[in-house]
């Protein structure tokens, strides 16, 4: 076959969704992942890191570079979040201890000079706090142009976690948000719009368990207390998988629902600190338009794509 | 007959919306509109009084009093609106110019001493910058208890007008809007998310006008330069007939969806000044829930209840 | 003689300082205080008036009229402050229970009123939040006219109490005291530049105290622990009589230093919160002064005012 | 001799006083002048990086590397200052075109590089807005260990030149601001309190320019309109030279009166935006100390100062 692969760089704070959209994007023939980059959010950067270095492993995949990144935000303190992803930050998952090493080169240095190296432009796909990203288009803006663009898992533009209107990775760095909204460079935002409406059942887990893979084990071993959590705090009958959405539209574009906006961040609302602002109203300056917000997904295809994900690892 | 009839007090920007839900409100049997009080907004004091006296007249009700408040918000500097509104405030419309005079009261004192002297409690209906309100409830704050509760139009969960996530009342005065909304009534917020499917089609406007009354003489030719712009500027086939829909809201509470909600106001974000922040999550500490946010409404039946009313005043 | 009163409305939150400004008003012939209105702040509204009450009728002058006002700020919730003027708020001293009443009026109505019905224009006094003062300007600005200015205790161009740039009284109510200054009346700003160089040591508490008056008892009584707190938490070697300075500079503006200046209220920073922002830079556009500031003052002479005010209740 | 020599990076955004600040460090047999980077500030990078390589060659020091950095602040737009700096940057001053580069690495890396080859540590000294020192910071913290101190010109604990508090490199970025009082390292502070003394008069510029130097040749030319703007608009009787006080910090600390603070940014308020917040309570917690912030100096002997170091030129 031959259909060109689309070359990706994750970055990533492995807990529970990012390793399971690490498991997608290693098993699609469609992606080039070119290298990984942590960074502190979910959990500590030495957690995060750890998670990162034993997922890749664990699923077979030592080739892959995985560099540490910025510990905190850029300007605000660190804030993790172990409710939700426990204290290791795989919730109850116990994977082995990774042998692998982190690459020698930070994860600024390493997107940039695996940028510069690539003929062909690099999607970069972060599913956590911006930091990693901000600092790469702040320090060495002539990257930008090695860009392809940026789809990414955060935000939302009618919904919140943190507080009624902000998201985990904006709230803990909005400042880098801004950055990267301010970039130019073009941005998929999936935020909890369409990531609350990917999740899964505990009929889908079981379905997931039942490939009787590696990865089939690992989501019904990870998402135990994280499947309870939403069940009871959220209005959906299972758990989102929001990492995985980031994959699943460089895979999948056609279900998923998007629309065009003017995104700007809050950083300073005592009520609204950490808001992506969408502005889809038809008399808006359509110039300033920075990105397309995923509004809403095929949830049925979404679930069956981790299955078949999880078959891979057979 | 003898079901017993709503009291109700008004506040005002008027404003054609404003005429529109003054009409509805005087064409019921079952509100007993004890007076209207007039705040700068949609045009300045001046104005807006003048049009407030102008549409009680017109429409044959010079018994109710008609109280001056505040001509500017509390902190910031007044804002208005002669783009939806025209210059007049009253669009296109050309009413006869009133004979009849303000109350002696000023709009706070009315309120306190109608408030005070009343037996049973009054909903107030504000559906302009909330500044009289505020005040009122700021400097007597003992009339709350007469209070039955508070019909608002203002602010949306979902939708912005004068930014991506803010509605023009609550933007012309948010720190009055706190006050309102920290202040322990009860509160039903109409907000752009029902007012904005709250409007009337060229075919429902020429309906109206076919009533062959004052009121839709009125409606026909207020609706001029107003139609207009919500057809060119907003996804709307019809522009929105924001304040009657708190009127409507008292009659027919059965056509609207309402959803309950923690309600704060942003009173500083660079992009989100003046927006309503509205926590619907599952999981918030329900105890401080503070009003019931409009979500939607039977529009078919509110374009049928405005015709009913204009033909009231055959 | 034949020299003309200054008619004085003082707006107090009694307060040790309070107390010694009420005092010191009342000691003065120069002075025609038409009344006192209270609010919030540094302790709650039933104590301040409780104490007022006590103060006014402990001093002889129970003629005075005592109005009651805001239980809050405008905007924010209440913070008071027992450490420093205990939990009484008059910290140490124990005055008798006061037998007469407040003012029928609320105190914004009385001011209002007050003002209203005088020939003369009549000096406000605030030593307190701007709560009060703020809604008789919002409510009522065509008594503007009627205010010969607004001698205030508040603020500081280069000093803060309650983080490091911000005095208690704007801290408490940052939104009235934006009111306040955005105003257009002539303001003379008695901030902690001048009031705490305006402090009574040891000695001078118990020169104080060697009047043997009621007025010298109370002083030395209620500036026990507030004596204490000052010596241990400031570089002051006594106590700062904060309130009393609006006073001393109706009596003796030579006596004190001040520059004009363009002032702005801080409400929002995270850092900079109730900050008084004095700009004296000479390039500004001084069209937009608004305050007289006050700087330095004579404090021997300050002192002995307050003896001599001692001594006039003999 | 054999004193040790002082390590030194300077950063700045050249600028009239940066140039003096760069003659003055390379006057210096004290000072080791170890490399400069180069920010975009009082003009963009383009013109800061070209003057910095003019000034460097001009001044007969072509070794020493200069490495280009951030060309726009970390999240807000560039703001540039050509009223205060003229259009190229340097006044009225014009210097030869440089034949000279700019070193291979980028500021931030060659910062980082310099940092972590050294044996002793270094004094980081930047005179412009502090955008590649957070980078720095943030994505290599560990060279922090290597970093003697920071000695800075920016900020002021009671005046300000861009609002009424707020002084223009931190102005410009301050966000990278407060993650440099936030990082740790010790900072001295050498803000508008300390750089508003430290002026020069018409008789001290002809001074300078009786050296008959280079130097001194290149003051007289460079303050020409910098110094009339600074006596019609300032209360100075001269031209304030800013950025060398930092290298008088490190030549004479014994000249420079310091105080110890806690200082926080301001990056929100509406009118404090870009204020560095200096605690000098002495009721505060002086475990978050942070930073010496210089008050005063003996502008005489930083007079002389400047004119030894022209003299060194000759």
């Amino acid at each position: 076959m031959d259909i060109k692969k689309i070359p990706v760089i994750m970055d990533v704070d492995t807990g529970i969704d990012d390793a399971v959209a690490i498991m997608l994007a290693m098993s699609s023939d469609k992606i080039d992942l070119k290298g990984i980059t942590v960074v502190a959010g979910n959990q500590t950067l030495e957690k995060t890191l750890h998670n990162t270095l034993s997922v890749v492993e664990y699923f077979g995949r030592s080739d892959i570079p995985v560099a540490a990144g910025a510990d905190r935000p850029l300007v605000k303190e660190l804030y993790v979040d172990p409710a939700t992803h426990g204290e290791s930050g795989l919730g109850t998952a116990k994977l082995p201890q990774p042998t692998i090493k982190p690459h020698a080169l930070d994860a600024v240095s390493f997107l940039r000079e695996t940028l510069e190296k690539s003929e062909d432009k690099i999607t970069l796909v972060p599913v956590a706090p911006l930091t990693n990203i901000a600092l790469l288009l702040t320090c060495y803006p002539h990257v930008k142009e090695k860009i392809e663009k940026i789809v990414m898992m955060g935000g939302g533009a009618f919904e919140g976690n943190m507080n009624a209107v902000s998201e985990f990775n904006m709230f803990v760095d909005p400042e880098a948000a801004q950055i990267v909204f301010d970039s130019g460079v073009d941005i998929v935002m999936c935020g909890l719009d369409v990531t609350m409406k990917s999740y899964t059942t505990m009929e889908d887990i079981l379905a997931l368990k039942a490939t009787d893979t590696k990865a089939g084990d690992f989501c019904a071993e990870a998402f135990g207390v994280y499947y309870d959590r939403y069940v009871s705090n959220s209005r959906l009958p299972g758990c989102a998988v929001h990492d995985a959405v980031t994959i699943t539209y460089l895979l999948h574009p056609e279900w998923i629902k998007t629309e065009k906006a003017n995104v700007k961040m809050d950083i300073d609302g005592a009520e609204t600190y950490g808001q992506t602002v969408c502005d889809f109203r038809p008399d808006r300056d359509k110039t300033n338009d920075n990105a397309l917000v995923c509004l809403d997904i095929d949830r049925e295809k979404f679930v069956n794509l981790l299955i078949k994900a999880c078959e891979y690892y057979k």
